[in-house]
C-alpha cells in the first residue's frame, strides 16, 4: 500500500522518539525540586509562560480559521486547489503548536529542577538540563514523523492510482501543505515570542540595571519574571516550532522533488521515502547520541564540552553511515549520497563560521571589545561592519553547498535534462543537514533551560556558588548554540530552496499533464489557457523578464519591511515595560528594600498583550505579499519574489544574528577584565552594543528564518491563484 | 554620416554647458575672498584636497594601466573583446576624472569666498554658493555630452557599414564602456572619498568634541581642515564621479537599447539618438533654470527654499514638454513619452521619501529624537528599524517605475516580443530621471559649498553672525539634498537594470548574428559551440537553473562584504587619527590655548594615506567578482549575480542612507531643545546615533551607488570571458 515496507521505519521511529521524550521528561519530574522559594519562582515563570502560550494560540486559532476558510474557498468554490489542502493545513499547524507546548513544559518544569541539581554539582546540573533540552528535541522530530507517516498512508490509500507516476506527485504535493501551516504557526511563535522576550529582556535591564543599579535577574525588578518567560517563549517555543518548520519542509519539499525527477522510474516510490526513512533512521541515531552525553562525576567544563560534542559527533558520522545503506537498499543513484554529506558539511560549517564572528576568543568579538575604548559609538560601528562581512562566510558556503548538492546528484551535469535531480539532491542536501535535529535541537534548547536555571537561583537568593555552575552551563551552552544556529539558519535556506524547486516542479508538472490531457483538471487548476502553456514552454521566468525583475525587488522590499517593523515592534513594546517598571518604583512602597513585593503579573501580561499585538502586522505582510504578487505579476512575479526574498533575507538574518552575537559576547569580555572591565566606561559602550543587538539576534534575524520559508510556501500552496488569476 | 542632424544638438549642448560652467567659475573667482586668516584657511583646505586628488589619482592610474592590459589581452591576444575597448574604457576613466578635478577646484576656491558673502547678506552667500555648486553641475553633464559626441562621430566614421543594423550595435555596445572608465573612476572616488571625510570627521568628534569639549570647526583641533577636506573629497568629488556615471550610463545603455529594440527598422538611428538628444536638451534647460534662480536682497528662508525650486521644477516641467517633441521629431512611438514622465516622477517621489524618514518635521525622525530620552541603545534600534523600514518605498516606487517605464513603452504588453522595446523604455525612465541633471547637482553640491564656509567662518573667527548664516544655507542645502539623494539612488537602480538589459542584448544580438552567419567573428567572440546557441535558444537564464540561484546568493554576498569591508576602513581610519588626534592635544604645547599651532597637514596626511590604503579591497572585490563569476558559473551566474547585487544593494543602501540622516537630523531636533535639549543626556545619546549614521550614509551606502552599476559593467565588458570559458 505505501509502496516500500521500509516506509514503516517512518513511523516507528516517532513512537521510539516519542517515546524516549515522555521518558526524559518524567526522569526529570522525579527530580527534586528545590525550596519553596525555588518552587514559587518557577511556578511564577510556569504560568507566565502558560498564558502567554494560551493568549498566542488564540489569536494563532483565528487566523488558521481564516485562512483555512480562504484555502476552502480555492479549493470548493473556485477550484483552483487540491481539496485536501485545508486538512493538511491544520494539522501542520496543530502539531507544530503540540510540539511547542510540550517543549516549553519541560523546559519550564526543568528550570528550578536544573538550578537544584547545580546546588549539588555542576555534572548533575549539566544532565538534567540536557535530557529536558532532549524532551524537546525528540517531541519536535517525533511529531513531524508522525504527522509525515500519517498523511502518507492516509492519501496512499485515498488518491487512486494514476499513469505516469502521478499518484505520488499529488500525495507530495498535498503533503507539502502540512509544511504551510507549520510555518505560519511557526512564524507567530518566533516573532509573537521574539517580541515578547526582547521586551521584557530590555524593558528589564533599561530601567533595573541602567537606571536603578541592580543586577540582572534581582528578584526587586518587576520585569524580571517576564523575562525569564521571554527566554522560554522565545528560545524554546520559538526555536522548536522553526525547526520543526524546517524539519518537516526539508522531508516534504524533497519528497516532492523525488517524485518528480523519477516520475517515469520504477525508483519513484523509493526516491518519496527516501527523505523519510533518512530522517528516521537520524532520528534513532540521535537518541543513541543523547544516551552517549554521559560524564564522570567531577568533569571539568573543557570535558563536558567534548562529552556534548561527541553525542552530537557520533551521531552525524553514523548518519552519513547509515544513509549509505538506505540509498543502497533503496537502488538510489549513490551520488544522492554526496549531496546528503554536502548538507551536513555545510550546516557544520556554517557553524563555525558563526562561531568565528561571535566567539570572544578571535579577532572579530575582541576587535568590538577594543574599539569599546572610544565609546558607544565605534562599538556600534564595529559591530554594524563585521556583521555585515560575517554574512559572506554562510553565503559562500551556502553558494557551494548549492552547487556541490546539485552537482552530486547529477554527475555535474548542469544541463535542464538533468535539473530534477539535480534540486532533488538540494533537498536531500537540506535533509541531511537535518536529520541529527533530535540531538543538535537538544543541545540548543539545554542553553536557555540553564539561563533560567540561573535566573531561578539568583531570584530565589541561593548561594552564589550555584550560579555560578549555572552561568558554566549557560556559557557552555553559546557554545554549543553557535552551530545549533549554523544549522538553522542554514538548513531555512537549503529547506527554502528546496521548496522554491517545489515551487518551479508544481507548474512544470501542471504542464506535462496539461499537454498529456489538455482537457483535464489537474491539481484543480482549471483556467489553463494557451498562454500558459506558451509561457511554460518558454520558461518565462527568465531574467529578461520585468515581471522577474519587479518580483525580486518586491521580495527583498519584503525583507527589511519585515525586518523593520519587528524592531520596531520591541522598541514600542520595550517602551511600554520601561513605563511600568518605573511606576512600579516609584509607587510600590519598599519595593527598593526588598519588602514590598512588585507586581511580576503585570508585566507579564505588558508583554503578552505588547507581542500579540505587535506581531500581526508582520506576519500578515508575510502571508498575503506572495498572494498579492501573484494576483498582480503571475508567476514570474512569483518566481522572482521568492529568490529575492530567500538571498536577502538569509544574509540579512546572518547579519543579525552575528552583529548581535558578536556584541553580547563583547560586552562579556570586557566584563572578564579586558579594556577597561567592568564597570568601566568601556563596559559601559558595551552594554549598549549588547541592547541593540538583542532585538537583532533574538527577534528580527530568527524571525527571517521563517518569513523566508513561509512566504515560499504560501506561494506554493497558492500557485493556482498565481496561475489562474494573474493581471499581467 | 551620423544619420541625423539633430544629433549635432549634443556637441552644442556639451559646448554650452562647459562654457557655462567657465562663466560661472571666473564670476565666482572675481568675489573677494575675504581676510588673511580666510584666505590661509581656505588654502589649507585647497591643497589639502588637491593632495588627496592627486593621491588619488596616482592609485586610480595603476589601476587603469593593469585593466586596460586585461582588456587589450582580451581584446588582441585572445580576440573576445572588441578592440575599441580599452581607449573607450580610458576616456570614460579620463573625462570623469576631470570632472570630479574641475569640480572640487571650483568648491574649494568658493568657500572662503561664500564666508565673505555672507558676511554682507545671506542671499549673497546663497547665489555664489549655488553658482559654484552649477559649475560641477555643468561640467559633469558638459563632459559626458562631450566624450559621448566624440565617439559616436569617431565610430560611425571607422565602424563598417552592416547589414540589418548591426553598425549601431557595435558602436553603441563599443560606447558602453566608455561607462565602465566611469565606472571605475567613480568607485574609488566615492570609497576613498567616503573612507576620507568619515575617518577625519569621526576622528575630529570623537577627540574634539567628545573628549576636549571644544566645538566643531574649532582651529585648535588638528583634524579640522582634514575635516573640511573631506567634505570636498567625499560629497563634492565623490557626488560628482557618481552622477557623472549615472548620466553616462543610462545615456550609454538606453542608446544600445534603441539599436536593439530598432534593429530592423529604419527608425534605429533615431532610437540611438533619442536618448542623447534629451540628455542634451535637458541640459539646456538647466541651465535656464540655474539662471531663474535669484531672490530678491532680503529674502526669508522659505522664499529662498522656493526659489531653489523654482529652478529645479521649471527644468523639469521643460523638459516633459521638451522631450514630447523630440520623439515627435524622430518619429518614435510616443507611448516612450510616459517612460521619461515615470522616470522624472519616481526621482521626486524617491527624494520625497528620503525627505519622510529623514526630516525632524515628520514622525519617524521624531521618535528617534524621542527616543533618546532612554539612551542611546533605543536610538540605535529605533533607528535601525525606521531605516530598514523606510526602504520599502523607495523600493515599491521602483517596482511600479519599472512595470510602468516598461509597459508605457510596450503598450502594457509584457510578452516575449515586446520586451526591447519595454526594455529601451526602463532605459529611457533613467535618462528622464537625469536629463536635468545639471541643475539638480548643482543644488546638490551647494550643501558641501555652504558647510566649507560655514568652516572657514568658524576657524577664521569671523563674527558669530556669519555662521548662522552659513548654518541657515547648509541647512537649506540638506532639504534640497534629500531630493539629490532621490536621483542618485533612484537613477543608479534604473541605470544598473538598463545596463542589465544592455548584458542581455549584447548576448542575444550574438546570438542572433551567430545563427545569420555561423562561422564569423562577432564582436570578437569566438569560441562560440552549439551549446552556446542551444544555451541562449532556452533562455537557460531561468529562475530553476541552478547556476542563476548561485548567482544571485553571491550577487548579495558580494553587496553585504563590500558594504562591510568600506564600514570596517572607515573604524580603523578613524581610529588612526584619534591616536594622531590624541597625540597631537599631548605633545604640542600651547596648542589648548590657541597658542601653539596644530600640525594640520599630519592629519591631512593621515586620512588621505588611510583612505588610499583601504579603499583597494573593497573595489578590487567589486571589479573581479563579475569576472570570477562568469569564469566559473558562465553567463547564468553572471545574470543572478547582478540582479542579486542590484536588489539587495540598493535596499541596503537606502536603509543606509536613511538611518544615518535620520540620526543626524535627530541629534539636530535635539539640538532646538527637544527631549533634553543641547548638552544633557538625551542629547549625547543622539551624538552617538549621528557618529554611527556617518558612515553609514556617507561612505558604505554612496559606495553601494556605484557598486551596483560597475559590478553590471564589469560583467557587461567581460561578456566574451563568462561566454567562452565558463567551467560549468
Amino acid at each position: 500500500m505505501v509502496g516500500n515496507p521500509m516506509f514503516w521505519l517512518v513511523p516507528a521511529a516517532s513512537v521510539v522518539a516519542l517515546t524516549f521524550a515522555w521518558f526524559f521528561f518524567s526522569q526529570m519530574m522525579k527530580a527534586d525540586e528545590g525550596t519553596d522559594k525555588m518552587k514559587k519562582i518557577a511556578t511564577y515563570v510556569r504560568e507566565g509562560a502558560s498564558a502567554y502560550l494560551r493568549q498566542q494560540y488564540k489569536v494563532v486559532i483565528i487566523v488558521f480559521v481564516v485562512i483555512t476558510i480562504i484555502f476552502s474557498i480555492l479549493a470548493y468554490g473556485l477550484g483552483i486547489q487540491n481539496p485536501w489542502v485545508p486538512f493538511a493545513f491544520i494539522t501542520g499547524g496543530a502539531f507544530s503548536g503540540l510540539a511547542g507546548f510540550f517543549g516549553m513544559k519541560a523546559a519550564t518544569f526543568a528550570s528550578s529542577r536544573v538550578a537544584n541539581a547545580c546546588r549539588h554539582s555542576l555534572n548533575a546540573g549539566l544532565r538534567l538540563a540536557f535530557r529536558s533540552g532532549a524532551v524537546m528535541g525528540l517531541v519536535v522530530v517525533g511529531l513531524v514523523l508522525l504527522d509525515i507517516s500519517i498523511w502518507f498512508v492516509v492519501l496512499n490509500y485515498f488518491i487512486p492510482e494514476m499513469d505516469g507516476g502521478y499518484q505520488l506527485m499529488t500525495i507530495t504535493a498535498i503533503m507539502l501543505t502540512f509544511g504551510m501551516g507549520a510555518s505560519t504557526q511557526a512564524l507567530f511563535a518566533r516573532v509573537g515570542g521574539g517580541i515578547y522576550t526582547k521586551a521584557a529582556d530590555v524593558g528589564a535591564d533599561l530601567v533595573g540595571k541602567v537606571e536603578a543599579n541592580i543586577p540582572e535577574d534581582d528578584p526587586r525588578n518587576p520585569a524580571t519574571i517576564a523575562d525569564n518567560v521571554g527566554d522560554n517563549v522565545g528560545d524554546v517555543a520559538g526555536m522548536g516550532a522553526d525547526l520543526f518548520e524546517s524539519f518537516a519542509a526539508s522531508i516534504l519539499a524533497s519528497a516532492l522533488l523525488g517524485a518528480a525527477a523519477f516520475i517515469k522510474s520504477p525508483l519513484q516510490t523509493n526516491a518519496v521515502i527516501a527523505p523519510m526513512i533518512i530522517a528516521a533512521a537520524g532520528t534513532i541515531l540521535s537518541i543513541l547520541g543523547i544516551f552517549l552525553v554521559r560524564t564522570k562525576e567531577g568533569a571539568t567544563q573543557k570535558q563536558l564540552l567534548k562529552s556534548l560534542g561527541f553525542g552530537v559527533n557520533i551521531s552525524a558520522l553514523l548518519i552519513v553511515i547509515a544513509s549509505f545503506f538506505i540509498l543502497k537498499y533503496l537502488g538510489l543513484p549513490l551520488g544522492i549520497w554526496g549531496s546528503i554529506i554536502v548538507g551536513l558539511v555545510a550546516g557544520i560549517g556554517i557553524g563555525q563560521s558563526t562561531e568565528y564572528f561571535t566567539a570572544s576568543a578571535y579577532k572579530p568579538t575582541r576587535k568590538i571589545a577594543e574599539s569599546s575604548a572610544t565609546g558607544a559609538a565605534t562599538v556600534i560601528i564595529s559591530g554594524l561592519g563585521i556583521g555585515l562581512v560575517s554574512a559572506a562566510a554562510p553565503l559562500a558556503i551556502i553558494v557551494v553547498a548549492i552547487a556541490l548538492a546539485f552537482g552530486f546528484a547529477t554527475n555535474f551535469d548542469f544541463s535542464m535534462s538533468e535539473l530534477n535531480f539535480g534540486l532533488y539532491g538540494i533537498g536531500i542536501a537540506a535533509v541531511g543537514m537535518l536529520s541529527t535535529l533530535g540531538i543538535t535541537l537538544a543541545t540548543d534548547a539545554y542553553g536557555p533551560i540553564a539561563d533560567n536555571a540561573g535566573g531561578n537561583a539568583q531570584m530565589s537568593g541561593l548561594e552564589p556558588e550555584v550560579r555560578k555552575r549555572t552561568d558554566a552551563l549557560d556559557a557552555l551552552g553559546n557554545t554549543t548554540a553557535a552551530t545549533g544556529k549554523g544549522f538553522a539558519i542554514g538548513s531555512a535556506a537549503l529547506t527554502a530552496l528546496a521548496l522554491l524547486a517545489s515551487y518551479f516542479e508544481e507548474i512544470r508538472m501542471m504542464f506535462v499533464k496539461i499537454l498529456d490531457q489538455p482537457e483535464k483538471l489537474i491539481n484543480g487548476v482549471k483556467a489553463i489557457d494557451a498562454e500558459f502553456i506558451d509561457f511554460v514552454k518558454h520558461y518565462e521566468i527568465h531574467l529578461m523578464n520585468p515581471l522577474v525583475i519587479v518580483g525580486v525587488f518586491i521580495g527583498v522590499m519584503a525583507v527589511f519591511l519585515f525586518s523593520g517593523m519587528t524592531m520596531n515592534a520591541v522598541g514600542r513594546a520595550a517602551q511600554k515595560m520601561v513605563d511600568e517598571v518605573r511606576r512600579q518604583f516609584r509607587t510600590i512602597p519598599g519595593i527598593m528594600e526588598g519588602t514590598g513585593e512588585p507586581d511580576y503579573a503585570r508585566c507579564v501580561e505588558i508583554s503578552t498583550k505588547g507581542a500579540q499585538r505587535e506581531m500581526l502586522a508582520p506576519s500578515l505582510i508575510a502571508l498575503f505579499i506572495p498572494i498579492v504578487v501573484g494576483v498582480i505579476f503571475g508567476v514570474p512575479g512569483i518566481a522572482g519574489l521568492l529568490l529575492g526574498t530567500i538571498s536577502s533575507g538569509f544574509a540579512l538574518a546572518i547579519f543579525m544574528a552575528n552583529a548581535g552575537g558578536a556584541w553580547d559576547n563583547a560586552k562579556k569580555y570586557v566584563e572578564e577584565g579586558h579594556v577597561g572591565g567592568a564597570g568601566s566606561d568601556a563596559h559601559k559602550a558595551t552594554i549598549i552594543g549588547d541592547t541593540v543587538g538583542d532585538p537583532l539576534k533574538d527577534t528580527a534575524g530568527p524571525s527571517l528564518n521563517i518569513l523566508i520559508k513561509l512566504m515560499v510556501m504560501a506561494s506554493v500552496v497558492t500557485v493556482g491563484v498565481a496561475v489562474s488569476y494573474h493581471i499581467f
